[in-house]
């Protein structure tokens, strides 16, 4: 391979030691991905796809919000519109994704899955549908070949406490090469502040755990049993979506008045729902310690701010946005109490907006625990954090305030099948960086110092966290 | 001109490629400064300068706030000193402004008004006096000499709805080289927790438009008179300064309410005013949108820290300072609700405090239009943030989370005629970070790709978004 | 020396302009540790250290936060274990905290006092240890020995109001190489919300002023008895540890009630003691201004935050985190009140929480004072913004939005008599950052313009600003 391409053998290593790490200590280690949206039906059929635009188009958030900014009409992103329009509208785009992540994505996926080195634009975009699409029909592309080929050794994907989880069972009976479970993410039980939602959503909670659910004791004994239930389908953690981190806990007599209020259809004050959402984060926190999952808090992400697109759309269409609510307050209090009753499960927390990188890093220092080297996990850039400046961001962050050695590192977070060359966008972004600590001194230039921290942030770390050979 | 001054060809340019980018697309550039604080009557009667502290140190705060911090008395910033002691005074502060930068804008305009090369410092003072001041009796020192020189195609002013405009039309029948644009700035009808102030400025708005508001349907009529008056006069913007976007939208009933209650007087609660300023904010934006203006915010300022100062010298002498209020809640809402209405204008946002270039970055790719590339603007690093590390900040930001491709780039929101520099300044790092991302492989090395970013940001792009050729 | 070792001659210097700053210009400057933790009666009894972990790793929670991220047990941080055993685990740690300070801090440490060149690790544990504790029994490795090899020329103890400040005495009237002086911290005053502890603190402090302290007038004078002594005995800062700056400040007549409401056991709202503590911040603020004292505000920590260690160690012992409080409306109301008056001292602020830069640095900036430059001071990167990172932002923050020129520069604020190399990484940083610069053309490579900039923030500046010399 060579120099002349765009995305050449040493893309993003600019010095012999960060080349000689990614090389020598990164590409060849395994895939982890803890945490993802990868469709659990797709991987229990290994589907095919038919084109790119159902392997790259489809579901993904951030290419339609660039195609939109670009001008681009919403039939075109997640519209009616005929698939080879969709895809010559994102190759009109992409010029125009000059410095945004999307540029680089793009390209590196282009040549990872296809050895295309084309550089996408309208002029180009009909001999790379082309070409794309004639590999596609490989079997070697369908999901389970994906898999294969990226050496994915786990998939964590996200599900609801309701799931049946049957494409995870048919998944587990299969021949996927790699290992695929569950993630337990109870995000419905959390919004009592929509009434109606959560009461349906409590009503299916019920139904899946042959539990009535008028009492919280009953509501609590379905969650308890839906946890049972996914960790015997390999589930090792939990994962929750808060705009805010509850600041206060409500007693337990509280919650249950405060329970059945609006599961009678009442309504709840802010301070009773956020103390409510508190005593359930806390009880969720003790279960997962049982159990032994890790505690996953995804903070500060509004939600549907286009109220025009989410009538007509619904959730996840790329107009969520960056919250500026305050996380510290509740991190305190929710980890504070889990700490304080000796029932802090391990914990990664990941924050939306930069601003929290550091006290949230901060955060995790407090709460250590003897025997369990990086118990506490300051989380992998997110979302719109997940790009080269956000990265550093949190590399750097993490490593002033804690130890980067046992980071358990890159997830894709991703719907689609094509996004695994992130955790190769991110690996070669660790040896940059280091590569350019001893170039400039500030490390030694020691590989039997470096390679542990490449190899751990990269997959040991993870493996080790997450038990992935259970 | 050689590597050997200060100032030179290639001054901040560090790559061939940045080099290129620089002297092939960017220099010749026209400007466009569509948000500024010139005075329209010296555009208007051609002003000429008596000397280069009229010209270079009247009204400007950011001076004073240096000269203040390295201990000068008032006398020699705001008060009654002889020009040459406050050109003596302001020169024996600029090697303390290393790294700041005043720094750099004195030694760019020194050489681009004026050929100077010599650094300012007590010792160098007189000289720089004497060649400086012979210069200014030439008639290509005049404001219109300026705007010619440096090719100023537009100038967007900041008007009081109640101004006459006089000199906009002065200027508009004049011989201007460049064209001059009120701009509307509604500001006192946000501050209706001052009730006298707040008063005296409807009266003042009542009269500019022969209504007599008394009601908020007068108040409203009131202000869309003066839109179009101010639309009849080439104005294609309005702006608002706002401590904090309001979070909260009155009805329209109530809003009636609350206008006559303080109208005759009375005071309002914060929620009340807050719930009013959203109601004006919202239909103001509607006005926009029909009148295809672009709506400025700028948000985050505090204003008048220091009373003691505010007391002897008013409003807008370099003792603002940065704010620390959320402004996403706001967003939101105003956002929220424009669109919801399809009644969103084009838009431009501004932050103060560099915490929110995320969130309010993000927040612009929720409301895209189709057909409208870049509609929704993150706007120029500003005020504290104009300088090397916070435009290096709004540039990242909006590259990671929008299109930079689309920006519509620098403004000065200068009250000085020498800070059209300041554009070359902004355009010199733009090119400096796009030839560092291709020395670095981030960007391919394709000039076709990159000449039409360096272009439309310096440039095109906000021709197109103002219609400045209209 | 050669480059070949970790910490070498030009250890961070990059350029040679950065090495001829340093070398020429900030090596041998004496030390002015303004605000430290040191323990008085260390410095007035010439100390010596048994061995290397009772100098390096007893009360520093740096050190114990990373071993607990490690997995270390508490025995091994605050523990009874044998100080081997402590040492050898915080060996083993080390490598584990490359690219955190800790890793710069350790070798630089071991360098500077001990000459060792080797990096420490489990291996290499047993030999440093024999060797430091060899050099450790000479009297050049007493507090004294140490004071005198690293130029510490001021060191300012931090210290209770109600201390007696013996050991001061003691230490004034012995041999110890630097002048040692106390600071006043009466954070206890503060803590009107824990009612028992702020009634056993004002008796204490009624008990060390020979004054009752029943009413706010009796309390008021204690304070005044207790500065005048502190003066008398050197004192030349306070220094406040807020988590929050008080946003409010009561009158003088409803302070009285409110204290005698907590003298008498009542308790408080929240409004009622932020009210009191902005009146008596101010009123401490004005006693400060009489006395030509320095003013510290240390803004943002969230202390405790792990109730399960507090319980068994009690404060200091690194569960201690960054707080997200805002701080800008409480400085905008107390600098401002304090400004009004005529009355603000000069001051310096520090923030724990680095989204607070922007806006902090700015408010400095509305306070200046005629024929005082820097009278209002940003202050370094502090706790866990005392890193490369950290440092380089504060730098680069006080660059953009003040004059880095009248900086005072670095400060330990350690509990360690090995951190005084934390001003050599200082030093060594801020040269770097200015080679940098010269290399990058952005300031002149003038030496006569950046030497008075280095001397003056490693030393000058300080000396000034705390009339060292007196």
């Amino acid at each position: 391979m060579s120099k002349s391409t765009f995305i050449h053998d040493d893309f993003l290593l600019d010095s012999e030691a960060s080349q000689e790490l990614y090389h020598q200590h990164a590409a060849h280690q395994p895939i982890l991905d803890y945490h993802c949206h990868l469709s659990p039906q797709d991987l229990a059929e290994n589907r095919s796809f038919n084109n790119l635009t159902e392997i790259w188009l489809e579901g993904d958030h951030y290419k339609w919000r660039a195609m939109r900014a670009n001008g681009v009409a919403e039939e075109y992103c997640t519209g009616q519109a005929d698939p080879y329009e969709k895809f010559l509208a994102y190759a009109e785009t992409v010029p125009a994704t000059l410095r945004n992540p999307l540029y680089h994505w793009t390209h590196l996926e282009l040549k990872r899955y296809f050895g295309i080195d084309t550089l996408l634009s309208k002029e180009t975009a009909p001999e790379i549908w082309a070409e794309a699409n004639r590999q596609l029909q490989s079997p070697t592309k369908s999901t389970w070949g994906i898999v294969d080929q990226f050496n994915v050794q786990l998939i964590g994907t996200t599900d609801d406490p309701t799931d049946d989880l049957l494409f995870h069972d048919q998944i587990a009976s299969g021949d996927c090469p790699g290992k695929v479970v569950p993630t337990f993410r109870p995000d419905p039980a959390f919004l009592s502040d929509q009434v109606q939602h959560w009461n349906r959503w409590v009503d299916r909670l019920g139904h899946s755990s042959d539990l009535d659910c008028q009492t919280l004791n009953d509501f609590l004994s379905a969650l308890e049993k839906r946890i049972h239930f996914f960790k015997d389908r390999g589930c090792r953690a939990s994962d929750h979506g808060l705009q805010r981190c509850p600041e206060s806990i409500l007693s337990e007599t509280k919650s249950q008045e405060v329970f059945s209020q609006v599961r009678n259809g009442g309504s709840l004050s802010k301070e009773e729902a956020d103390g409510f959402n508190g005593f359930l984060l806390c009880w969720l926190g003790e279960q997962y310690a049982k159990v032994d999952w890790a505690m996953q808090l995804h903070l500060g992400p509004i939600r549907n701010v286009n109220q025009h697109l989410f009538d007509q759309l619904g959730t996840d269409i790329g107009c969520d946005s960056i919250g500026d609510d305050r996380q510290i307050p509740g991190l305190q209090c929710i980890l504070g109490e889990l700490s304080k009753r000796n029932k802090l499960p391990k914990t990664i927390l990941y924050n939306l907006n930069p601003t929290h990188n550091y006290p949230v890093a901060a955060m995790c220092g407090n709460f250590s625990q003897e025997g369990f080297a990086g118990k506490m996990q300051f989380g992998s850039g997110w979302w719109f954090l997940d790009q080269l400046e956000g990265m550093t961001w949190q590399i750097n962050t993490l490593s002033n305030l804690g130890l980067l050695r046992h980071f358990i590192g890159m997830l894709t977070d991703s719907r689609s099948f094509m996004s695994f060359p992130r955790h190769e966008y991110f690996r070669r972004l660790l040896c940059h960086l280091l590569g350019n600590d001893i170039e400039r001194g500030l490390v030694p230039h020691d590989m039997s110092l470096l390679a542990p921290i490449v190899e751990g942030v990269c997959y040991r770390n993870a493996a080790r966290f997450l038990d992935a050979d259970a």
